[in-house]
């Protein structure tokens, strides 16, 4: 709805107590002034965004994750818009249990990729934001310089969402944040669930955080996060804590070298690191240059993002196939009476599950 | 068709020679003669099988099985009829990676269990059958004994199958095995992939075989696997490999002790055994009894089987959502483009996830 205090700036405006003339389409002129106004305003905002503009990057990523259904053509035009200005950056996920120093070592890395001249995004997929009160990123007060630094831009997940709307608002953010001009993505998740394997499907390199512990290195990280990563990195290796960090060093590397040969044809690597004390960031960044020099050179960069890409048209079509039906209330409703007889062995579970896809059959086509 | 060469017992067969007056509808009649036939034989079928009759149970299981489409109905009735009679038993997955004696553990246990008076059907969950050539039951010969015993049948899987597809005719097939009187159903697989989780998912013990080795006794199996498992045995302890055998219980044992306390109370167990040499196979009986006994007593027994077709049901839906998508001719050929455009980032990949979805939906309209 236009604002009634801002003075008459548009042509289809009426003027105060002059009513139109009946033979004016109402209906009409509200469709026009909304496209105008629309259209307007998400041009300038992608024409900023492409200049560099944080704001707009900030206010275009709002668009993406609003669940407002008018904001879904406007989110469309935006990333169809970038995209030809996006995929010139390296993407790195940061993965690693509660405790283990994230978003120091975050802090640390972003302002050293400052430092160097490159522009840092820091984004999240966190679908526990809800239950953990947001316990990545939400609090940027934890990165008090990479926050203040104008080289960086730091967003928090979208919170109370399914992993699958996270990811999804997660990677066409990369895309934005790309196509205004940050060449360092950083993806950070908690090292406890799903999450990983989505965050390992959008990035270019896997950097798992660790800590050197009484011979239980592994223990808390699940198997097959170790076997994703690219990298792992032994944080808080600082004073009485080296020795530990050396010995888990060595058996992570060992662990490591277990799995079989990755299609990068890069063997993982154990570095150890200080973020508190800024200790050992400026190593990482020159191992992650290695990777790209090996990756770009041999082709699997340009193949593993063509792969992402696939994937995630796929899984973007499975979890909106699933979603579309049991969001759907008729559905919802029967769903709960076929349970009940499946569990009471009144039907079997095939003959349930066929009832209710026909009957969403019939709801399909009479909708 | 009917069979010329049968003589003419059908109330509505043509006399030779004298043809049907016009006014008779010929479809009505073709009808007619379809439905007492098809009815009538499975009603038999049905009959027969409930009173335990073997070919019959088989051949109710080749319909189930069968993937041509005027088979569905009568599956449908056989499984409905059969449904209340179901239920009554015990089902037992076994898992373990081929070398591990899997056929010749199934021998000697179907065989002790028949000894002291059960009736045991042996059923495989193995998507990958056409590949390993029937890798597992495929060769009933292995199973000499068993496989002549009248208290036992043998049904090796369904080749050529997706999991989904051998998962549903197998848990279908343990009604039909249980309908005709069969209170032992042990239900066997390969120790190397996501079939584990499915059989995990259609049994009330999981049983995982495994062998004694130098150290590495949790090779070969993945973690998840062994999180199942409500018991390991040891196969093959015997000789000069009694030793191994039991260093390798006490190391599982240990490995067992980390897993957290499962919703079924129960502290998994090893055991050594010899399936060979016949040694050890009644202590798994009794290891089951008291398992069955105490989750009978507290109620896991009975809620775990309600879970397990809660489960079922949704996993049923969910494949036939998603290959109903994807076998459709126009979306297969249009989701070929949409990989190419998400490859070369013409589109994003959520775009062209929801212009086929959209087309997709059209299809079902006008279908």
């Amino acid at each position: 709805m236009p604002n009634e205090n801002l003075p008459n700036k548009k042509s289809l405006h009426e003027i105060d107590g002059i009513s139109q003339p009946d033979h004016v389409n109402q209906d009409s002129i509200r469709t026009i002034q909304n496209f105008r106004r629309k259209s307007l305003n998400i041009d300038l905002l992608i024409e900023k965004l492409l200049q560099g503009d944080i704001p707009s990057l900030s206010k275009a990523i709002t668009i993406i994750e609003s669940t407002n259904p008018t904001h879904k053509e406007q989110a469309h035009k935006i990333i169809q818009t970038c995209l030809p200005h996006a995929n010139k950056s390296v993407r790195i996920g940061i993965t690693g249990v509660p405790g283990v120093g994230k978003s120091t070592f975050i802090e640390a890395f972003g302002m050293y990729l400052t430092s160097i001249g490159k522009k840092v995004a820091v984004l999240a997929v966190d679908p526990s934001s809800t239950i953990s009160k947001g316990s990545i990123l939400g609090d940027k007060t934890r990165m008090e310089d990479l926050v203040k630094n104008t080289n960086a831009f730091i967003r928090p997940s979208a919170s109370g969402e399914s992993l699958g709307g996270v990811s999804r608002k997660t990677r066409e953010s990369i895309i934005l944040c790309e196509a205004c001009g940050f060449d360092t993505i950083l993806i950070e998740t908690v090292g406890v669930g799903q999450s990983e394997t989505a965050v390992h499907s959008m990035t270019d390199f896997f950097l798992l955080l660790n800590l050197a512990g009484a011979g239980d290195e592994l223990q808390g990280i699940k198997r097959g996060i170790m076997e994703m990563a690219d990298s792992v990195i032994i944080n808080k290796a600082d004073g009485d804590n080296l020795k530990h960090a050396n010995n888990a060093k060595l058996d992570i590397n060992r662990a490591l070298h277990l799995f079989p040969l990755k299609d990068s044809k890069w063997q993982p690597k154990v570095l150890l690191a200080s973020a508190f004390y800024n200790q050992g960031i400026e190593d990482v960044w020159q191992l992650l240059e290695k990777y790209f020099s090996l990756t770009k050179e041999n082709g699997y960069f340009e193949a593993n993002r063509k792969n992402q890409n696939a994937y995630w048209l796929r899984e973007t079509i499975n979890e909106q196939l699933l979603s579309n039906f049991y969001q759907n209330q008729t559905i919802y409703e029967q769903l709960q009476n076929a349970e009940n007889a499946v569990q009471n062995n009144e039907k079997s579970p095939f003959t349930a599950a066929n009832e209710l896809l026909e009957l969403y059959s019939k709801i399909k086509k009479s909708s």
